[in-house]
């Protein structure tokens, strides 16, 4: 008889669990239970599908239900919530979101993919018309349709990713836009100075940014958005509020089986996803991760972690070996003309896990100085004293940020040393660099600080 | 009594050298002769001055000579050739090449970057007038001035990186351009789909491309160019005829002065750019290097190699210790809106070198799927069948090309393996990736030929 895989959630790391296993146990049955009315979504095109940027919903579904039936083998139910997991009995229960109607499904090898959700604050008028949270499809959709149905003003509660590339979005699709952060600076992991790049970016294309300032009230008229109060009494106008103050992860289920827990309250999972009880795995933006750089356990979702996570479940499912060796953290983000990446650790976060480390930031043009449309590329390194390893880096600029960024995440994940870097043979033409990279540059710099 | 530094050549080695030296003797004597009208001349820019993306040669100077002089104390004399070195006495002689005057200076220590020249086929009327080569800063003036008398039509002998880009350029400028390549097809050290690739860019651009042609004799009447008649009899018409058809290291002074030479006759030096002769260094494109994943010595003359090694021989000089690791052979250069860009060993001169080598080329576009603007972006990895290091790397598509190309120069110089580098937790945002990179893409596919 055919072994029965369950997996709960079919976003990113669900699939990537489902398909892999799928495709190393042939006769393996396989139903993919998602709650949500879509699967396969491409959550980090949301704030491009509010702004238009990306024409139809329909753009970010990487794969059709249907595709995963024929193609894959893979059976996914849409609107169906997994309301609880008996791992004794391996029986889970099941509710059609839309009948309410509940069934139960037994499982041999069960996958939580359970994702994250939204923090919600605690502020009045949360449920009025015009509040909009940005995780689900549905989501997208809602704040596209209210975009397109004339909304003016727009303030955004929370200037981490999602929160700057939708104040990038609604500002482009015409709307004005007020940025509030509760923190002192955008994007508080960066260098001061980078913050106040990324602040200037957004007032130069006319979004307003509020650093240090909290929302006290949400402000309504007949159900409807008219505002929003801060604490320091000021009232902002909005037709739309959207809350991107952070996520925390789905774990309800995960503790109403009886599952370990981690880093805020995460489930905690070894390298190859396994939670702490047997036949049940756990992957995505619901698991704990390790920093390969501090060796301690983090909560750092991200999309492409999220669908790794899923491969390694669905390897281990399958019986092949497979490991998930950690993150660094790293990110990247574009705010208009500009983008900011980093990755591994900052200054203050590799001092406190006990490095005895620096860091040095330079500018210098990511091309050469004579050839048209050079950009300041500002690269931060982090980097232990003694021996020079590199710890962590941020880069700034135009969009060959990124790619400095990777390169430099494949040094630290080599463990390099600044003298180290200081050696690579980088690709120079004065369209994409200047004779000394960006790179070079700041390890010379660094090199000058290595004991 | 101070010491005093003689180094011949003042582009990118010579004041890399010089200025390195300088900062660390304080009271060292330095004089510069560099045989051109220029010094510290930006060599890689002279397509982009051709063809006026640059407007002004002056753009191309890094540095003044004054600046050199007030600011690092370094004394250059351009329009001085050092004709011969007598390392037994530390006396060289020098020609002024205006007066033809000669003068004799005495050195303690003397760098040799001499850099390369153009290689001259053996063509009949090489000297008429509309015959181009493109080395020094005179090279390009007298290009640009050529397009701005109002050429019509140029041909190309030669797609190198030099050809490739001075093709574009042209053609930018409003020229009829033909790329007359003798080799099969362009850029050979890249996969065969590559080299189509490029040709499709050009001709979609514009410039003809013949490959597998070569070159009988340049056609000129009354001293002025008219044409090109290729060995199969064709005749090409042209105003202007660019030679790029490769470069030679000038090593006339060190053979005269009998230092041991390497391969193609270029420079034999050790990691801290010292020559078979003591008080003498060499380094920049005069010099031979060693490949870093062989360990062979080869000959890549680079712009960013020359200042590093430039930088190394003036560390040295100065008694502080400095090693160049030597070379990837990593290049990139942009044709048009397509950028090419190659590191370490492709699969031809992997299974050469005698590894047990293997190579997966994978597509991938450069954004997320529904992102706008993205561009395909095609990989290329070489590495070895068992245990799975990287050997060498290819990548083609938009500017990412090149940030992609740097981070494996960082994998292969850390001799990662596929595994490792698909471990690697790089930058994701739909704006400069899909959920998996190019890079991760490329390495699952590898990782199946793992053994």
């Amino acid at each position: 008889m055919s072994r029965k895989l369950i997996v709960v959630g079919g976003i990113a790391a669900g699939l990537s669990a489902a398909s892999k296993a799928k495709r190393l146990i042939h006769d393996l049955e396989v139903t993919v239970y998602e709650k949500s009315g879509f699967a396969s979504t491409g959550a980090c095109g949301l704030p491009y599908l509010a702004g238009g940027t990306v024409p139809r919903a329909r753009d970010l579904l990487s794969l059709t239900i249907e595709d995963l039936g024929d193609k894959r083998g893979i059976s996914v139910l849409t609107e169906h919530e997994v309301t609880e997991v008996n791992p004794k009995e391996k029986i889970v229960r099941v509710r059609e979101t839309q009948s309410g109607k509940e069934l139960t499904d037994t499982y041999d090898y069960l996958v939580l993919a359970t994702g994250a959700s939204p923090i919600r604050p605690a502020l009045r008028n949360l449920g009025a018309d015009g509040v909009f949270f940005l995780r689900t499809l549905e989501d997208g959709i809602s704040l596209r349709k209210a975009v397109e149905k004339g909304a003016k003003r727009a303030v955004i509660l929370g200037g981490g990713m999602i929160g700057l590339e939708t104040a990038e979005q609604l500002s482009e699709a015409g709307l004005e836009v007020i940025l509030v952060e509760s923190m002192p600076r955008l994007m508080p992991m960066l260098e001061a100075d980078y913050s106040e790049i990324i602040r200037q970016e957004l007032t130069q294309h006319g979004v307003a940014v509020l650093p240090g300032e909290r929302a006290e009230e949400i402000l309504e008229k007949n159900g409807k958005v008219s505002g929003l109060r801060l604490c320091n009494g000021k009232e902002l106008q909005a037709d739309i509020i959207l809350i991107s103050t952070g996520v925390t992860p789905n774990t309800s289920l995960a503790r109403q089986c009886g599952l370990a827990l981690g880093v805020r309250d995460s489930i905690a999972v070894d390298s190859s996803m396994r939670t702490s009880i047997p036949s049940i795995w756990a992957c995505g933006d619901c698991v704990q991760s390790y920093h390969m750089i501090t060796g301690q356990p983090c909560w750092m979702p991200s999309g492409t972690t999220a669908n790794k996570q899923g491969r390694t479940a669905g390897s281990d499912i399958g019986g092949e070996s497979a490991v998930f060796r950690g993150v660094l953290g790293t990110q990247v983000t574009k705010i208009f003309g500009l983008y900011a990446a980093m990755t591994g650790l900052n200054l203050e976060k590799a001092l406190e896990a006990g490095f005895d480390a620096t860091s040095v930031s330079i500018v210098k043009g990511d091309k050469a100085s004579y050839y048209p449309g050079s950009i300041d590329s500002h690269v931060t390194f982090v980097f232990e004293r003694k021996g020079g390893r590199l710890l962590g880096a941020q880069v700034l600029g135009g969009i060959s940020a990124a790619g400095r960024c990777n390169t430099l995440v494949a040094a630290i994940s080599a463990e390099m040393t600044i003298a180290e870097i200081n050696s690579l043979d980088f690709a120079y033409s004065p369209s994409v660099a200047p004779v000394y990279d960006p790179i070079l540059i700041a390890a010379a710099q660094a090199g000058r600080q290595v004991l």
